[in-house]
């Protein structure tokens, strides 16, 4: 037997500093909108949000940002996580390629998520914030900033999509463990959640309302601020550490990844592995081919419009130009929570509209029969987000032993299933089908897209 | 904000050999006896259930056992596991005391219980075994033995107490993504399962039904055998890895401990911790005090009987002398189900008759106020088996303070709680209550011990 190898980073290489790759980006960003005058955001137009800090971040186009001590004693809890080369799943699928995996559900909430998540929670304690609210899908989020809040001392409140809430009692006790309270969203603790009730009152929820939910509430008080855990910048610029520990580690292992495989739903975590290996090809380095993998009951980059779109369902937050499928447009229920959202970051959109990454959308059954053959090479359940990346990874895969060719693999396995275990009992139960989202639906959802007159 | 620290070893310092507690004892362990004849057991009695070379290891009084190669590949995907110094912990205590523990739950399986499965899945495919049959309580095991059965390619058959099977199907779906099959016991698949159907067809189990089930399966076929996740010598032996690198960590930190805690079932992952310790201060090294933690409603250490007694409630397996209950005793249907075993591991016991170790029983609510103390503190959600070391280790650091001494306490968190959330969420709903043995069904059980004639 072959066994899988493990790349393992001394703690005196974790990353000093958070990459932001647009200090390389061949084109600057488009600039996110005001809903109301359709003219670019200053920083004053987001402090009820986000402390002064963050919204720094969120426009900086310095290429290395610094990590604060603090938050580099935190990340040391789990940091730097493990590279394996997948050497058992290789030999699973008889293919020449060498995969390789950045694991990042050794965090104590079990994914990626804490990477942003304690950095907030820094940032917002540092600005004497002394409570976050935000929304959360799977819960992966939500948990979390739980854990982030539990450590800095922050009340914490998270609106939890209903139809989540009701079938994952367990993140939700994950949550309270830590200390936070959780709400199921629509709730009638908010304007918005109220008038989505008084239309629906049984209404299942989305992120777009969870996040109406929680813009409204972080609003209305100036020691209460809002917390995202993907899409915007400042968010995609703190998961960089994933990637910048792949780089030395794939050093560590004389290799280079020919391609990156990454699952995609707002694009935290593939921005988080991605990142530094593009602006090192943006800067004259190896060129990599990039593979953003979504879901096909909700596939942003691969059916969206590449248009100015709001972020949440109440139209409370500035308008960005980001790869959606409209604000109004609900997929259906599939079990990868976290891919859930209707819009993608724009600095991923911009990647896409760049051609420096490709997408492509896989169905739901497929994506488990990879997580399935993934765990039992290799031992570890995937979330069903991340079996998504895992589906794109063994695809590649196969391609190589179709071709003959033994090209690196690289994928991001953002987060282990210990809480999705539902999924799995529903796929071996034969229960889990293909969900298709309703094309009718998509082509309303994209008509009511505001009209916004671009800047040349 | 004092950062808690991690301590990891470099992989080159996974240890080399298992370090087997039986070469140094004062005094031999008292003779496993034929359960017909009353006689010492042989290889030979027990070659039915067991490989040969896990027999040899059961009797072994060798101090260093070499550690297969293929066994420490496979430990290397997550060993050496971190120790960690908690002081996030120490300064919500306000002690002096320097708190560290040894976190067992990084494992794909997310327990301690993998060091073994492992070594006993290897041993079984070198001797030519095609399936592997056990039991379970909570699922810890069971999970670990289909995560490895799934790397070796054995089959694996797992007996799962009904009452967890019932409560908790996550595990059950872990066991099953791993390729495993899982039943329900008692099941109508043994004859030990429906003798006890035929008396209560909807009886709940408990873990000593399950072995005899599973031995009763094991027993049937040469390419079948038995594996068991506690209790026995050289399942004990193979957790050994975990005091060997907590002595190494603390050397790093320029620390070695006054006190050690582990929580006990069948006493696997205790041993794992402690021998080390013990060992050294048996050859003459400083001396540790050392404190077993088991649950008030299933106290074998602290009111069991030190006697020969059997493993399983049919009473197929052989006569070995340990703390009990005895076979007949059925514990409350507390949330430990790790914890709920009626006997103790023999070498554990001899420990405990030596008075080279204490022990100390707590009530459920205790013990999980101490384990949800602990995640707000250190961000890790400990399994609720887990919780009863923590709230042991919390119990020596207020000692500390109130004493105004600087002790050094270790402690053994041997599993995350991430598939016994609903535990938690019975905690914070006010539906967990300090469950009680039945003192009469006790008295009867005990009454009801094998009549053995010891040799002097």
């Amino acid at each position: 037997m072959s066994e899988s190898i493990k790349y393992l980073l001394d703690e005196s290489r974790l990353p000093r500093f958070w990459y932001n790759l647009c200090a390389d980006l061949p084109k600057a960003l488009p600039p996110v909108l005001h809903p109301g005058t359709h003219q670019p955001v200053g920083p004053d137009d987001l402090a009820p949000l986000f402390p002064m800090a963050l919204i720094a971040q969120e426009v900086s186009t310095e290429r290395e940002i610094e990590i604060p001590g603090p938050v580099r004693d935190v990340y040391r809890q789990w940091r730097p996580t493990p590279l394996y080369r997948a050497r058992r799943l290789e030999a699973a699928l008889q293919t020449p390629a060498r995969i390789y995996y950045k694991y990042e559900g050794v965090s104590p909430a079990g994914s990626h998520k804490p990477n942003t998540a304690v950095a907030q929670a820094f940032y917002n304690k540092e600005a004497g914030v002394k409570k976050l609210v935000t929304e959360t899908g799977a819960g992966q989020w939500g948990s979390s900033l739980a854990f982030a809040g539990a450590l800095f001392g922050l009340e914490v409140q998270v609106f939890m999509v209903r139809v989540s809430y009701d079938q994952k009692p367990y993140r939700r006790a994950l949550m309270e463990t830590y200390g936070a309270r959780c709400v199921a969203s629509p709730s009638t603790e908010t304007q918005s959640g109220r008038a989505i009730l008084a239309r629906n009152p049984s209404h299942s929820g989305s992120l777009g309302i969870a996040i109406s939910e929680a813009v409204e509430v972080a609003a209305q008080r100036d020691d209460t601020k809002y917390a995202l855990g993907s899409v915007l910048n400042h968010v995609l610029l703190h998961q960089s550490v994933i990637g910048q520990e792949a780089i030395a580690q794939l050093e560590m292992a004389g290799d280079y990844p020919d391609v990156i495989v990454g699952c995609t739903g707002g694009g935290s975590n593939f921005a988080g592995i991605v990142t530094p290996f593009l602006g090192a090809q943006l800067r004259g380095g190896r060129k990599v081919r990039i593979v953003a993998v979504e879901p096909s009951a909700c596939p942003s980059l691969t059916r969206g419009r590449y248009a100015y779109d709001f972020g949440d369902t109440a139209h409370l937050t500035p308008l960005t130009k980001m790869h959606t499928l409209g604000s109004t447009f609900t997929p259906p229920g599939f079990h990868a929570g976290g891919l859930r959202y209707h819009g993608m970051a724009p600095l991923v959109s911009h990647l896409k509209a760049l051609d420096l990454i490709e997408a492509v959308a896989h169905p739901q059954l497929a994506v488990f029969d990879a997580g399935v053959q993934f765990a039992r090479a290799e031992g570890i359940v995937p979330a069903p987000e991340a079996n998504h990346a895992v589906k794109g990874a063994i695809d590649e895969a196969i391609r190589c032993r179709e071709e003959g060719v033994a090209r690196t693999i690289l994928f991001n396995l953002c987060g282990h299933g210990h809480f999705d275990m539902q999924a799995y009992i529903d796929y071996f139960a034969g229960k889990l089908t293909d969900q298709a989202y309703d094309e009718k639906e998509l082509a309303m959802a994209l008509a009511g897209l505001p009209a916004v007159a671009e800047a040349a």
